[in-house]
């Protein structure tokens, strides 16, 4: 019974373990988070449109759901950067920003992605995760930064610049430069400069002052509650408000009262593919990060329970205000080197921010918005890398393509066409490289039982079977490739009476392939050549039993490509095997050390 | 310089050898499809909504033109049925059935589809038309024809029945049943029992009286022609027009002048995705006829070059009042029994059609409705294969389920969903079915130095070298399984020291599956496993070699499994090498002939 429970409610496993040490050291971890996310939780709600008490909301209840039914010890959930532009692009086009359809809309949209998250669960479709190929998701979270970054410089330099993608962005920004806000200017730029100065030097700065390495590099990643109270104070005392600095202004405290959004069907229907979005790329990037952080000390995450802990994360922050969230990569590494142990950690997190709420709130009525918007733009350029491309390239043009496609399509067709589009140049050109597999033609290493391509070594070839190696699983993406080009080497070989396929590298032959492979062998009967194969694997082999093919193609299906020759061409195949008698050592036709012949070793 | 012409005219190829058996043979062959083409390009006009004449316009200028670029020397082009039907469900929603708007619409929409196929040829996309795999296309045509009869039951009826889906079709049918005009029942009816004997026994019976086999065969294919005079007779001389037998009408004879639809953008962009489902339906359609007619003649046809040939048709019935075509199935069949040569067949039907358009259009004035109805539902039942989809779940029930998945959506949610839905179902069976592939933990054979699945076959296990073999690409699909499983295996063998991934069946790399052999090399290492590589394939490895995987992962690539054994843990591979000498022969754990061991011989 208990051990049942435990499946749904991992959190009843390390409960049991649960003791001081670990309680203290997830003490520590959560009040160091807690400085973290407050301006991160500020910030991401005004980049979803949202007002600023939003992303304190999402911050509480998700992280309890998730401490319940989480498999990770130590993943941070709450609003991101990434998936908080999704949810302005998917509401910007329907509702005013800041309005109170805004807000209940994009509750909605949290409760849509919880429950997408909870039927993948259900069905266990967490494998749809993989049509995000990682050359997608890295294009797409570096051209999410800079589009980011791109949007809140209107903040930083005080002025309005409207624009739906990057070009358009940036060209108001330079139309709009000369009415920048000078005072806002001053605080945005000192904001920035503070919070890169202490990304990139704050810890070594504050290990020089004698702080331990570990403590001294977690404050320094808790630096924007620096930036955030030395802004309010400068905000207050010098009444720059007043001279046109703009504010967050009044925030309504409290905790959120328990509401459900209304559920408008057309609403629904119009949020639901970017629900779906947010989903996979949160599910995606969630799990990612768990997973790396799980393997540094030996623990296990289970996708599907993960599935689960997330779905329940923006269900909770649906019903509380909030707006879709997911586990975020930088708050979960100050949690994991903060030390925390458990879960707990993002427990006592959530009540961290529930005190900010409850006490805490009337501090921000002057916080300028500009603190914030530097913020999201130091976050949000750590993520963007640019290299990654170039890596890419170097390795495969294709993946280099379709991250070049996300790229290019989120900073000018916005997030999900951005998205959509990898998706569909991945495939297409996954597709595309199936459907041409590597075809060899291949003959006998003398003296060998081993036959190879006849094009990289000196083997002998059979006058009246010709052996052709296959590649690639024979399916839909190159059924009809198979038929072409067999049906082009047995014109090449008109003298032939047999064609054996030679099947190690065929993983499944599926229905579209079987259908190709009737009509390949009924091509060849029509022409006086009989089809054969060799090598085929067990579990294919079990598939085509199942059809009637074996019983009518009329060719045999041998164990090895030798017992093939041995039976259709024994003379050929003798003197073949005789020839190293004879001295002839096999040996390459073109000197090929880099192709079949390889052989690398390292200490 | 003739042979570069030749590349983009086949027709100089065989012109050059043209002889007059060829032209006896090309004539017999142009009058019989012509007999047959005649009914089928009345009533597949009728089917896509348009003038009957709008069929044989798309029955002379497209012929001509496949004649010059085409590479099958017997595919006959023109309107077929479910191109038809598609391009009725592309425009029923824009224009009103029968109006000049609609008819302009099909030029367009025909010239869209040729420019689709032409820029396919220029980019080489036509292994675009993989993406329908077999069973999609094969369940999108038996819908298609049980759709398509569905929606001619109407005119055998005399009834007036309007439904978007065959559901509704059927419950019209019924509900009007009790409405039906007698005399067009009785035509329609009757024309139906005629053409279905005629289809079953007529060349039996034509042989029977004395005619060779192969006329007899060909004539009872153009036995609808027969229905078509004598109802027409009937018409006239009974007065059945007058009596509320609906037929054709006045139809405008003489040739179709030269015009262009117009370039309206809103409506290219409306009808650019009907146009491209179109272009690559027939494009496959085509393909397989021309295939299957060119190897019983030992023929080559191009898959390239008939992309031109076909979009060069769209373009000329575009052109010429038409409306889109293709290569049919029937008629090029009907066309190669009778003898064909060569193209030119193709260009003498033209010839015959253009004749009947010149002075036979008074002729059908008087035809009814009913009987291009019963020519419609006669050729298109027979394309139905419901038995398909059995044979299909008993090899495959993935595919199986696409098949079924596109049938379902063709009847209920119309054409385009359907082969939408069965692609995308396609793709992500594909993708869920390579997501979790093979993978087995192997140990080594006693006495040999070949290595199997520790689970099918007595085996040594090394206890500090894991030896686990991927059955399976490693790509975006199951890049996060490996890392899944791997981290399993890990886990469930705490005491190795060494993990070697042995990759014969890996025919790919991308850089996601990349990315997660980083993931999972610096996992292992955080475990303190080192891990290895054995067995992989020349251009795999050459692949890795650009990127610098192999400098920083700190583990060996060997040749073999065995060499990767006998270096990581020699004593263990001296052991089991010994154990032949020591007459321990090697066995399967279970004793599983279907399975590894297989070896089928038939005669």
């Amino acid at each position: 019974m208990r051990e049942r429970l435990a499946r749904y409610l991992p959190c009843l496993e390390w409960a049991r373990h649960y003791d001081r040490e670990a309680a203290a050291r997830d003490g520590l971890a959560a009040l160091i988070v807690t400085l973290m996310l407050i301006p991160q939780s500020l910030a991401y709600a005004m980049l979803a449109g949202l007002p600023p008490v939003a992303g304190l909301y999402a911050s509480i209840l998700p992280l309890i759901a998730y401490t319940l039914f989480g498999t990770s010890r130590t993943l941070a959930v709450g609003p991101v950067a990434v998936i908080s532009l999704m949810t302005a692009a998917a509401l910007g086009p329907l509702f005013p920003a800041g309005s109170a359809a805004y807000a209940e809309a994009a509750m909605l949209l949290a409760l849509l992605s919880g429950a997408i998250l909870l039927a993948m669960a259900l069905l266990r479709l967490g494998f749809l995760a993989n049509f995000l190929s990682h050359p997608v998701i890295s294009g797409f979270i570096s051209a999410s930064g800079i589009l980011i970054a791109l949007g809140q410089l209107k903040h930083i330099l005080g002025i309005r610049v409207d624009g739906e993608n990057a070009a358009e962005l940036l060209l108001g920004l330079l139309a709009a430069l000369p009415g920048a806000h000078l005072p806002t200017l001053a605080i945005g730029a000192g904001s920035l400069l503070f919070l890169f100065l202490l990304r990139s030097h704050g810890a070594r700065w504050l290990r020089a002052l004698g702080l331990p390495p570990r403590l001294a590099g977690n404050l320094a990643k808790a630096g924007p509650v620096l930036a955030l109270l030395a802004s309010v104070l400068a905000v207050g005392l010098l009444d720059l408000a007043d001279a046109g600095v703009r504010v967050v202004g009044a925030v309504h405290g409290g905790l959120p009262s328990p509401t459900l959004p209304s559920l408008e069907p057309t609403l629904i229907v119009q949020l639901l593919p970017a629900a779906a979005l947010i989903s996979l790329v949160g599910f995606v990037e969630s799990v990612s990060v768990a997973q790396t952080l799980a393997a540094k000390r030996r623990q296990r995450i289970e996708p599907n329970r993960e599935l689960v802990a997330l779905g329940a994360s923006n269900v909770a922050a649906a019903l509380s205000g909030g707006f879709p969230v997911t586990g975020g990569f930088a708050r979960s590494v100050v949690n994991f080197d903060a030390g925390a142990q458990t879960p707990l950690a993002g427990a006592l997190t959530a009540v961290g921010i529930a005190v900010t709420v409850l006490f805490f709130t009337p501090l921000f009525h002057n916080l300028p918005q500009a603190v914030l918007a530097a913020t999201i733009i130091v976050a949000v350029l750590s993520l963007v890398d640019l290299g990654a491309l170039r890596r890419t390239w170097r390795y495969s043009r294709q993946d280099a393509a379709a991250m070049a496609a996300t790229m290019l399509g989120v900073l000018l067709l916005g997030v999900e066409a951005g998205i959509l589009l990898g998706v569909g140049l991945s495939l297409l050109l996954f597709l595309w490289r199936t459907s041409q597999p590597h075809i060899a033609v291949v003959g006998q290493l003398p003296g060998s039982e081993h036959f190879r391509n006849v094009e990289r070594f000196a083997v002998v070839e059979s006058p009246k079977v010709l052996s052709v190696r296959v590649d690639e699983s024979l399916y839909f993406p190159n059924a009809r490739y198979l038929e072409d080009r067999i049906a082009e080497l047995a014109g090449q070989h008109p003298q032939i009476e047999h064609l054996v396929l030679m099947c190690p590298g065929v993983n499944l032959i599926d229905a579209s392939a079987l259908e190709s492979l009737e009509a390949i062998s009924a091509r060849l009967h029509a022409a006086g050549i009989q089809l054969h194969f060799s090598e085929i694997k067990g579990p294919v082999m079990d598939r085509l039993r199942a059809s009637d093919f074996l019983d009518h193609f009329g060719g045999q299906v041998f164990i090895s490509q030798f017992e093939a020759l041995a039976a259709l061409d024994p003379q050929t195949t003798r003197q073949a095997m005789a020839q190293r008698r004879n001295g002839h050592a096999p040996q390459p036709a073109t000197p090929s050390p880099h192709k079949d012949n390889h052989r690398e070793k390292r200490p």
